[in-house]
């Protein structure tokens, strides 16, 4: 794999990201009602039309790409590059006016992700990551310098989940076994909570139940940014991985972690 | 009481939410090891500087007001009149570099809350409220319309909570009860998501272990917003209060709560 052609593609998700932010940003803070009717819900609205806006941009400029995304499914060629896509990765957080949901686009080669956006439209922050290069974090209204914190016990810590109710009954008590070793949890956050662990503000998040719409877009930026990726387990995540996602700011604390989420 | 004295309250109440917004957001996302030594963290620094910038202010132009604040207790005359401040509301999320913290600050008559304000100096929010007015809100970036959600029932209503953590095991089983029967729950926001409650965003929330200094200002920016907000009996919030609050956007909803809540 070529980097000329990450770079490419880097730049076709820059422009999928642009697209999503005007598609998604007039439907933030609606006074509608959530979502009595799901099916016509502002969220819900905002997220198939901003990912039918990105596929449009995929399918012209990488015809030859498979995409899968959270709204509409897959589509396209069974190639080895396949994009997957996250409109509005925190439901809550839009629908509850909160600026901290994001739209995830991802690049997969060959089952791994190798290319990486997260967007914070109402913030307008965004982070990027290509394999082996050093992520990117730019915005117009928020400061943030990109790299991981190191050098922390786990005791000292910050600990980050979105939601007690994202645990299965069989996560709960690990989870918070591995509460008990850190310094502080703080809730909330979706995507939005990894972007901030690649800005060196959180140490560790842990969640499961996670599609790889919702962790694809992560694993090129969190490496980038110096800090490692990887299930419960400590495994790399891949296509068929078990749901869970551990992200730790200093990769010398995951073997600790992985033993206290055991 | 009239309302002459309220509305040059809430200039100076501004004049002190400028000055914080200053002190602090230097102090944001800074990447400084969080609060190894918790005397000389980020936040205890932001802290403490933005409330001795805002106690400057009001001794300047209100000397026979008393202040109480989070940081440096009571001070001043013990009259009518009571300015009780809490400069970063929402350690956690501003530890975190997250931009839901805030400042509140408000002004109690004869042991009630007259006037709140809360400022959220990322985002450049502001919401205000004096007894017997509308609430604002004020933003250059973000979008939103002050007044809260009514018509929906218990089940399609948005609850909100900052953490589990902040729960007593006495209070963990009714939070979790009242949980049940709402739509959804979204966690983290601190004084922020009573902000978004007041813009129709999340319709009720529910905590405990609150101080004056947590809850003050939040009183009459939500009831001038149209909602209503009480200790989790429904009584009003008073400075010998239990600690629990309890906001709700529609007041027509809050027996029911009340209920679930016992």
């Amino acid at each position: 794999m070529d980097d000329s052609l990450l770079l490419e593609a880097l730049d076709v998700a820059q422009a999928c990201a642009d697209i999503a932010r005007e598609t998604v940003l007039p439907y933030f803070r609606t006074s509608i009602r959530a979502d009595a009717k799901s099916d016509d819900s502002p969220v819900t609205i905002a997220d198939k039309a901003a990912e039918k806006a990105m596929r449009a941009i995929l399918e012209k400029r990488l015809p030859h790409h498979a995409i899968l995304g959270e709204e509409a499914g897959m589509s396209g060629t069974q190639g080895d590059w396949l994009w997957v896509l996250d409109p509005i990765d925190g439901t809550r957080a839009f629908l509850t006016g909160r600026p901290t949901f994001g739209t995830l686009i991802s690049l997969f080669h060959k089952g791994k992700p190798v290319l990486g956006l997260i967007d914070q439209p109402v913030t307008r922050e965004r982070w990027t990551g290509i394999k082996g290069h050093p992520s990117t974090y730019t915005s117009e209204l928020m400061p943030g310098v990109i790299g991981t914190r190191s050098g922390l016990t786990l005791s000292e810590a910050e600990l980050s989940c979105t939601s007690p109710e994202i645990m299965t009954p069989a996560h709960t008590p690990r989870f918070a076994a591995l509460q008990k070793q850190t310094r502080r949890t703080s809730w909330g956050g979706d995507c939005y909570a990894y972007g901030l662990l690649a800005l060196g503000q959180i140490d560790i998040i842990a969640e499961c139940t996670m599609n790889p719409w919702d962790w694809g877009a992560l694993v090129p930026v969190i490496e980038g940014a110096g800090g490692s990726i990887t299930d419960w387990h400590g495994a790399p995540l891949s296509l068929d991985s078990d749901g869970t996602v551990l992200a730790c700011g200093d990769g010398n604390l995951l073997a600790e972690v992985v033993r206290h989420l055991s």
